[in-house]
């Protein structure tokens, strides 16, 4: 069966996906769209016009979660925890990765100074979750990379880029979230899972935008 | 192991939970909570001061999707289906029913004819998303209930209650999703969902808020 990603180039959700394809040492093509110039072709094949899709032969998955879950089950090796517990847990903890990826979009979109607080806001409560929740690392789990870590680690490929103006930095204060960003973007799937001119398309993003971030750097 | 949900009595997500237990025929508590005047033992359990958690024992689930995957992966019988594409399909259609309950949430929140035209809106598209999935029924899959119609019951729930002011009625045009709905409201699992006083709970909710809808009855 070919597997077929079909997103566009800054998706922090697609990223999940390819890391968990790396992880499995899968082949598989990816095709990237104009999210603004969306074509009709991917129109047909997606329900909600989000991306991003997986296409087996003639079949298309939807919603990044469900995409994810499907690698895990049909390809081995498993990276859910074997335990139904903790896998669970795994799973409460996605939907925060999730929240993480959501308020870090609105602080990166913000134009303002009172959205970007709000959204920096956001992030803090967040962090002091996750910094509570880490152990000694280096991952989630502990020593063992699982689907959890694929779904936190494009947060921390997008903060590097961001931190890069804020300061003080978001992070600063929570060691253990420091140290397991660090960790994720040096795992070998996460540094692999973006393009090769990444930065330079994110921060050509920002200039669009107008973000308030980039003017915290002069 | 004791099985205890946590939860207000208006949560579409928690009675998406209870249904997965009634279908399980498995024995559980459930504590209701006032969001309004959240318990400090509550807020010192929920990560993020959210419902529904689901208590086991000395452990706390959060996030009402790891749940009731949990619920599915713990307890027979199996209620996603056993084929690995047929079930990320399923598990991409729940997030269709999460936008679906979304939508009605904002519907019945909505105080003014443009917020509540907006909801209906979004409402309608994703009618239309769901009449060209849905086969001849009864249920998601055909004949068999699995969980992803227990996540899309809670909607219909509330919908037969909004339907009773709204002229002309959503759903009208769309006569499987109609019938769709019709079959989960009679199916025993879900009458028995949600608490017998549900339905005056819910008018009282929509009377506090001022909300569009009751003025549409008269």
């Amino acid at each position: 069966m070919t597997l077929k990603l079909i997103s566009f180039k800054l998706c922090p959700f697609v990223q999940r996906s390819i890391i968990t394809l790396l992880e499995k040492k899968l082949d598989f093509e990816i095709a990237y769209i104009d999210l603004k110039q969306k074509p009709d072709w991917f129109l047909d094949i997606s329900p909600l016009g989000k991306v991003p899709l997986l296409q087996l032969d003639e079949l298309v998955l939807f919603e990044s979660s469900a995409i994810n879950e499907y690698l895990d089950e049909a390809y081995a090796p498993r990276l859910h925890p074997a335990d139904l517990l903790l896998r669970a847990q795994n799973r409460a903890w996605i939907e925060i990765a999730n929240q993480l990826s959501a308020a870090q979009f609105k602080l990166a979109m913000a134009q303002q100074v009172i959205a970007a607080e709000a959204a920096q806001n956001q992030l803090t409560i967040l962090f002091q979750q996750l910094e509570g929740k880490l152990g000694t690392g280096p991952f989630f789990n502990g020593s063992t990379f699982a689907l959890v870590d694929a779904c936190f680690a494009p947060f921390f490929t997008r903060q590097l880029l961001i931190d890069k103006h804020l300061k003080p930095v978001l992070t600063s204060c929570f060691s253990k979230t420091t140290a397991y960003g660090e960790q994720l973007l040096a795992r070998e799937s996460v540094a692999n899972s973006v393009v090769a001119d990444y930065q330079q398309i994110y921060l050509e993003r920002l200039i669009d935008q107008g973000s308030w971030i980039l003017g915290q750097s002069d």
